[in-house]
């Protein structure tokens, strides 16, 4: 019978064996009250286990509130990694549930002073059960025309406030800079002052007229985040205008949300990761993304933020590598690679250590300020990120390729380099 | 122009106020580089302000790591009150556009060493979108049969492992004790080794034996989470066996997932915050309760999960009476009171003190351990729990009542005073 393993790392001020042993009876069939019905045989057959316990440092003093103390003044707190499994019978083919199990009712528990889901391994038995990517990195490819290089786009700016003709105008601008991919800020979605219904046929009408012109059809990722109802509206109309992807707030949504959308499009799906942060910003609380993105791999995203390297906010460029690689590694027995995407204070600059770090074609560069704020304006902007991938595909320092390429040396001077 | 208010506390290094400027500005229409197309028209229309800011204390050292230090060797860390205002014309009629405003790209800012959402007062132009909860206090107590008390209620245990046959032989003998309400654990939704079908129809056949003996109908939650089709003919297999309430884990289906469910349930639906300690655990990261609670209500639960005062969890009391006392009052122009639901660790000590602090009859007590492990029984377990309850409502003290009253005073020497 399959089991299912998921990798933590704990804190706890007293025995990390006990802990661990207490992890897997609250979520599954044991209790540290012994109830009636609680039979060998059925603590065998449904209990999860502890798999690995690896001991990891001591700390002085506990990284989250509430924690029940050392027993002797002056003890320590211990970290360490577990891993569990937990039976498939007990959970069946569902994610909702499987989240239920491996991200449940244990941050809560008082002998953890620290408690985060690192990884889980969602076995073909759970996600055969759902659609996958429909498109994934070669549908992406497919519909944006671009093959042999990583994409490169950006993000509409202002996030909020421009009208739908005013948002189609500065499409037009971006189509015309050489982009191959837009997208909605994940704060604009279907508002009174931006109607999405006025802004898809505002701005695919610009995106219809410069595919026409150029054979370019530049993929436009529409927020449509919202209700179901008004989701799968949402992507009907995109449909009907030509366009060619829709994206999402999948914490906003959750992931009936996000599974829901994906078994009705007919589109990529650009997954977005707005409130992250909550999961991910303390290092002993909450959810690492290699276990997070698996989850919404198999509701079936295709395209998965993952930060940058040197971004505005707070996590580590090894972080961003880790969960770049995670989404280009296929599940085993399941695959389900779905595109990157870069996005965070990336410029021209970035492009030769993203490329270094993850030594793939395949992916998605979003920069805002770093192509509209270029010198020589936004269509230099584009230039100078193509004119970076090819030094970083040559193994030419920025520097060095900057002297014969002006739009690249504007921006390496705009942005530092 | 309705403008919603968000309440926040926020951590930094450096000047309060230019960090709250910064949460307003990333969340609306400003960004940090100024972006052609940023007019003083369109940020005056469709930025996000900041309405208020109370300095609170200083600390040494970040809450969180990955933030900006002190400019100064030595400087300090200021917490400080923040209420922002967003316009409502940002947003629309959108529960998920809301989350993603108010508790989105904000936490991950490294100008902050904290930031938790505590409040958020959505108005009724978005609540009106929404179904809100169509049974709430009323309902469940005319479905249950219960009117002038709280009702007291247990959780299957074993969580997992019981086949659906042993399942329904608990349920009768809940029933024969007197419960009012049986929930499933939040780990057993519908799985190979209990289907929720089978499991269905076998606990309904002795809650209907039961209703049709002593004519009360045990209201049993049967935990439906699943895909949105799974929910849905889960819930249309409670109501044709005559069941009274469906139970939804709301992180792991979202809010998408409640919404859909609750517009299409004729049945309360029973709201389990299973992995809530992830957005709670830590003072300065994530969401209060009555910030969350508030887009469950909207999104249509009935019974919220509030813990438990002494619970075995790591919420303080303080915390667990502000949650309920939050279910219990209107919204301004929306009302969605709900029913809490106090469960962890729950027995007849703790019942006088939750009935002082809340001074209400509204509330759903839910005793596992405290019924089952009572030395005389599960059925003195539950007379217990009522003893309990008529010395609070009397005023009397628990141990002079336990005088006259043995099962009371059985639970009080099982599980303490």
């Amino acid at each position: 019978m399959t089991r299912i393993l998921a990798h933590y790392i704990i804190e706890t001020a007293g025995d990390p064996a006990y802990a661990a042993e207490l992890m897997a009876g609250e979520q599954s069939a044991g209790t540290f009250v012994k109830v009636p019905g609680e039979t060998p045989e059925l603590l065998a057959a449904h209990g999860a286990r502890v798999e690995g316990l690896t001991l990891l440092e001591q700390v002085e003093s506990p990284s989250l509130p509430g924690a029940k103390p050392p027993k002797t003044a002056g003890g320590k707190y211990q970290r360490a990694r577990v891993t569990l499994s937990f039976p498939f019978a007990n959970i069946g083919a569902s994610l909702t549930t499987l989240f239920s199990t491996v991200a449940g009712n244990l941050f809560e528990l008082n002998p953890f002073s620290g408690l985060k889901l690192l990884d889980v391994e969602i076995p073909p038995e759970i996600a055969s059960a759902y659609p996958l990517p429909a498109f994934g990195i070669d549908g992406t490819r497919r519909l944006s025309g671009v093959l042999d290089r990583p994409l490169f786009g950006t993000i509409i700016k202002p996030s909020v406030g421009l009208t739908p003709d005013q948002t189609a105008e500065l499409v037009a601008t971006l189509c015309a800079a050489g982009l191959d991919f837009v997208k909605d800020d994940e704060l604009q979605t279907d508002s009174p002052h931006s109607p999405l219904e006025a802004r898809v046929k505002a701005v695919m009408r610009v995106v219809n007229e410069h595919a026409e012109r150029t054979g370019k059809k530049v993929m436009v990722a529409f927020n449509i985040t919202g209700d179901l109802d008004a989701m799968r509206r949402g992507h009907d109309l995109v449909l009907a205008q030509g366009g060619t992807c829709v994206m999402v707030n999948m914490l906003a949504v959750g992931l009936v949300g996000v599974i829901e959308l994906r078994r009705h499009s007919q589109l990529p799906v650009h997954g977005h990761r707005a409130g992250w942060g909550m999961f991910s910003r303390h290092p002993l609380l909450g959810i690492e993304y290699p276990a997070y993105q698996k989850f919404m791999r198999v509701a079936g995203v295709d395209h998965l933020h993952v930060n940058g390297l040197g971004n505005k906010f707070c996590e580590t460029d090894a972080s961003v590598i880790a969960a770049t690689r995670e989404c280009l590694t296929p599940m085993p027995g399941v695959g389900a690679v779905v595109l990157p995407v870069f996005s965070s204070g990336q410029t021209a600059r970035q492009i030769p250590d993203t490329y270094r770090a993850i030594n793939s074609l395949d992916w998605l560069y979003l920069a805002g300020g770093g192509i509209m704020a270029h010198p020589q304006g936004a269509a230099a902007g584009v230039r100078a990120l193509h004119q970076s991938w090819e030094a970083a595909k040559a193994g030419t320092p920025l520097v060095e390729y900057a002297r014969t390429h002006i739009e690249l040396a504007g921006a390496l001077e705009r942005f530092g380099s």
